[in-house]
C-alpha cells in the first residue's frame, strides 16, 4: 500500500522541541517535521543548503545575511556555509529537509538523534 | 535583504496549470509550485525521485504502486522510476521538488519550461 504522509497527523504524535522526525525521504535527503520554541544554537552546514517550511506559527531566522521573518506558508533555504539559528517566540511547526545523516546542529557532537515517525 | 517565499502569495501570481514556477533551490534542486486540474500522462523519472506537497484541494497520485489520495498538508515523494501521473477533479496548489532542469514529464520533449516567479 502507498499512503501519503500527513504533517499535521504527524506532528500530533510527539510533543518534544528541537527533535526532528523523518516523515519521508527524497534523493538520500530526510524530510523532517519539527516543534520548537525559544532561539538554538548559532551553526552552519558547511556542505548543504537548509530547507525550512513553516507549517503553523511564527519564527525568525537569524543569519548572518540578515533575519528572516516566516509565518505559514513561508519557505527559505539557507544557502550553505552561512551561520545561521531558528527563533520563534512560541512553539513552531517546520517542515526540514537535509541530507540524510547531516547534523541538524552542524555538529555530530551536539546533534539530535532523528528518528521516523 | 534576504526574505521567504511565501508559497500562497507566489500561486497568486499566476494562474496557468501544468507550468511548474520556480521558488527556490535545494542544493541543486528546484522547490516550485504548481497549478493544475484534469490528468496529466503516465510517466516516470529514472534518475530522481519526485516530491509533492499539496498546499491547497485534492489530487491523487496514481502509480503502478497504488493511488495515493491527497489533501492539504499530505506529502508523498514517488521514488525514481516508479510510473505516475498526478489527477485532480478540482484545481489544486502543490509544492514540487525535483533536481534543477529534470523535465517535469520525464522526457524533454514534453516537459513545461520552469521559470522563476
Amino acid at each position: 500500500m502507498v499512503e501519503a504522509a500527513n504533517l499535521a497527523k504527524k506532528l500530533e504524535l510527539f510533543t518534544e522541541h528541537w527533535s526532528p522526525k523523518i516523515v519521508s525521504e527524497y534523493n538520500g535527503n530526510e524530510v523532517m517535521v519539527v516543534k520548537f520554541q525559544g532561539a538554538y544554537a548559532w551553526h552552519k552546514h558547511d556542505e548543504t543548503d537548509d530547507f525550512f517550511y513553516v507549517l503553523k506559527g511564527k519564527m525568525r531566522l537569524e543569519t548572518e545575511q540578515g533575519n528572516v521573518d516566516m509565518g505559514p506558508g513561508d519557505l527559505y533555504v539557507v544557502p550553505k556555509g552561512v551561520m545561521h539559528r531558528p527563533v520563534a517566540d512560541e512553539e513552531v511547526h517546520v517542515m526540514l529537509i537535509e541530507p540524510r545523516g547531516e547534523p541538524n546542529s552542524g555538529d555530530p557532537a551536539t546533534a539530535a538523534t532523528k528518528v521516523w515517525i
